[in-house]
């Protein structure tokens, strides 16, 4: 569907394409309207902050007029954005916090340029200059972070990778690896890669609106990351470009040539320079081989204990693995119109109960044989836990809607519904005390669903992914959320719950990093930082608040 | 055998236990005399400098008397060591340039005192202390390193941490994972995981002879690394005392805190602080499930093929995986005496010649299933390369003996030989080459065996490990190695190997750091260990030259 404005701010917090909107079906609103309590009335109430007005900032350029001469003189006026719209539109990510401040048309900090490279010439002198004028910049991708990872407080550069950085600089299907500049999309470097035969398994739920720099920065995981991995399982190497010179290491499987800085790119969410260029792992294709299963556990208990006893099983990987909580469980089942067919009585009578049971989804991927042999050995693992296979079309349907989630925030903030999610990582022998304080807090707040699963699994822990939906407060929604979100993250903390597993920490999760990773740690952090970048323009309030 | 005197030169340069000495048998003679032309009669010759004078030192302690009070108050009289022999023994590791040095009776730069911290605090006031009074002081387990790892060039003080600082902290079974201290040794944790039934899946070559700490700051790998993966993909989290504090990490799975530090204790050789604890993965122990086998290729060419697609073909992995290019192979059928026996001549008959032909090493672990379904993968993939499985007898026999090479090198050295291996990683599509032209390299030495192979195996690339025996110019031992060892590693580079795949640099490789690396990236290394180091005072010399 089309909005009728151009450039409001509605379509700089939409999800990925401005210009599509997702609405709730009937189905959806009428189990929304059943969990978190509004009246079946109130769900076509007029929207909540709409956020349909045009954009026009009262903010000019705070840069004087000759950086920018300087600054276009370096890469062309037709590499230079200075409109309203898109100064706000690389102001944010994707945070809840940011979007409800442009819900309400505040104007954040927004940039006062958009600046979009030719080369890495240009990089290096664009730093140079930022360096020497003490002038903020953030590498850009697509701006998905959740955590408020793109962002310019005091003004400065958006610098976007995407217009011009974004090519395939080479691909060895011998040592199968593929060599790309950082702002290519992911599915643009998926589909190079599926032409040659091969995939970079890295699917991370932006996947449609993210760029391999920012995998990269932002420490991402994708949906098949228990049988391909973390993106930092998948990068031999990488080039990045620093205010104190270029970082750039040679492409080894594995090396032992003292400690390797590389790795400290890796979630540096463009605090340390800018990533140009990545070499990345890549696999064989394999989908037509795919082996995928689904199975019903009677808790959730259970279900952990059985996916605990497959990765630590020692027979093969698989690459989607995932179980739902008894409660996210069922809002799908709701949600399918699952609940009260014949299907769902059966489950019923055998056991498998409303508000208990938990859904397992399972693919493997790679070698035909491998694929059924891996399905075949969790499904007799799962046996032994209660598991009960219900084929395989619970975990097609999943990956054919497997980006789809993303989009049902702006229908449900419509409503006036806060709804966001958080997630951590923590050693197996902490999952279940983790889940259940943190379910108890978020549970607190009334009429409040709150939904968990598990999704990127390791031998010795896993990370619990949290999704609730609960009313907002409409007099103060901002401050709602913000007071909110804190006591979740020390929740987690309390219970041992690492600040993040794969969503990063930008600036909504900077001011717990000290804490957390202990003072000594913090500073030589920072002490990074300085030799890197001197003058502190990087991406200035990520990650060190 | 026991020797005669103690406390002698032979002593300190045996691999090992001091008291025990290998001799060829025979047929080994036999064999190295033809290969490297010795006359039979020279077989017999006195040994090649025994280095078997005991050791006394006319170099008194350097460190200033109130200073040394200082440290035996910390620590206790009971905890420092001074002694000649002791301190001649903590100055070197297994390098080659050391061990002629002392074969020749040459006076290493000794430490001061050997430091047997008895707890943390200890080591905490200790490295202040250095600090303080810019002693330098080199964390020491087992010494093992072949790369000169170890060693104090100004004097100072030997901390040895495996006197008590060797003790299991926690192990979780439901995590899968065990905390020990940093001197431990590896038959220690293993014997421990063992009787719970687990095990680390860590085994270098070293192992009798290694301690946790030192697999962590040399970032090893073993035998079976291919399986259970590399020293750095099995350390969760660990615990540094440096001059500069305290750096310890929570242990997680995996996160996104931002960058992480942890990795750059990994490799790291002691240059910037103490690793006193590790946290490590372990896996169920699955010995008893173990599947081998052994296929004969016609050529390496062949066999390397084969390898690759195993291991790209995302059907599970071998854990000891292993191929010998055609002179290794070679060797080992007439040191095992099987050249010419009616096997030999039947594998003649099928092609697979002498001089040509190459061994494939497998074993897998793991789930019963699984272990048999990988090898048949490998074997049925080794068919399509011309690979011919001739049983599981020769795996096993390999990791019965599977530490019996490193012996080996004592009584060649004693024949006058110099003998020494050197390893590197490269990617696939640059194996073959970087092969050929080491070999090329070291066959130009006359009368000298060049054997090679593969033992850990990657989807990217692998590791190449080649050990070399010839005559050495018996006027200048020491300098006749320095120059050809300057010169291998000099084609190493050239051809695009890494410095090191897992024997780490040292002092023997420091000097190729800089160019290797690039000078902004040393620069960085430099700048951390500044930051945690800023004296220099942690086993200064090694890494950074």
């Amino acid at each position: 569907m089309k909005s009728k404005l151009k450039n409001t701010y509605r379509q700089v917090l939409r999800w990925g394409n401005p210009h599509y909107e997702e609405k709730l079906n009937e189905q959806g609103k009428k189990t929304i309207q059943d969990l978190v309590g509004i009246p079946v009335t109130e769900v076509n109430l007029p929207t909540f902050l709409p956020g349909e007005k045009e954009i026009t900032l009262d903010k000019p350029i705070g840069l004087p007029p000759k950086y920018v001469l300087e600054f276009t003189d370096i890469v062309g006026a037709e590499n230079i954005k200075t409109s309203d719209f898109d100064r706000v539109k690389h102001s944010a990510g994707k945070f809840y916090g940011e979007l409800m401040q442009l819900r309400q048309e505040q104007v954040l900090t927004p940039p006062d340029l958009i600046i979009t490279p030719s080369d890495e010439a240009q990089i290096e002198t664009i730093l140079q200059r930022c360096q020497q004028w003490k002038i903020p910049v953030v590498p850009q991708g697509l701006r998905s972070s959740v955590t408020k990872g793109v962002g310019l407080p005091d003004g400065g550069i958006a610098l976007d990778l995407t217009a011009h950085l974004n090519q395939i600089i080479s691909f060895d299907e011998v040592s199968q690896t593929v060599t790309a500049q950082s702002g290519i999309t992911g599915p643009t470097l998926e589909k190079f890669l599926n032409s040659k035969g091969y995939t970079c398994g890295h699917f991370p739920q932006s996947f449609e609106f993210s760029t391999l720099g920012g995998w990269v920065a932002a420490k991402g995981a994708g949906q098949c990351s228990t049988g391909y991995g973390k993106i930092e399982d998948m990068v031999l190497s990488l080039k990045a470009y620093t205010p104190s010179g270029i970082i750039q290491n040679e492409t080894y499987p594995k090396s032992a040539q003292g400690f390797d800085i590389m790795p400290l790119f890796i979630g540096s969410e463009g605090t340390l320079g800018v990533i140009t260029q990545v070499t990345m792992k890549v696999r064989k294709l394999t989908i037509k081989n795919r082996s995928n299963a689904c199975i019903i556990f009677k808790d959730f208990e259970n279900a952990a204990a059985a996916m605990r006893t497959c990765i630590q099983g020692q027979f093969g990987l698989p690459h989607l693995f995932r179980i739902s909580d008894h409660e996210e469980t069922e809002v799908a089942f709701r949600m399918k119109g699952f609940e009260g067919s014949f299907s769902d009585k059966a489950l019923q009578a055998l056991g498998y109960k409303p508000n208990s049971r938990a859904l397992m989804f399972i693919s493997v991927e790679g070698d035909k044989d491998y694929t059924s042999f891996v399905v075949d050995k969790i499904k007799s693992t799962a046996k032994k836990f209660g598991g009960r296979s219900i084929g395989s079309k619970p975990t097609r349907k999943w990956l054919e809607q497997r980006y789809h989630s993303a989009y049902m925030r702006e229908p449900l903030m419509d409503l006036g519904l806060m709804t966001d999610t958080i997630e951590t990582a923590a050693m197996w022998a902490n999952i279940e005390k983790l889940w259940k304080n943190v379910r108890t807090y978020i549970k607190a707040r009334p009429n409040t669903v709150c939904m968990c699963h598990i999704s990127h699994v390791y031998e010795n822990g896993a990370n619990l992914y949290f999704t609730f939906i609960t009313p907002t407060d409409k007099t103060a929604p901002s401050e709602d959320y913000k007071t909110f979100h804190a006591g979740l993250v020390d929740t987690i903390l309390a219970n041992k719950g690492s600040l993040s597993h794969h969503h990063g920490i930008g600036r909504a999760l900077a001011p717990w990093m000290k804490e957390k990773l202990g003072e000594r740690s913090f500073e030589l952090m920072k002490s990074i930082k300085k030799d890197l970048d001197p003058n502190g323009v990087m991406n200035p309030g990520a990650l060190f608040d």
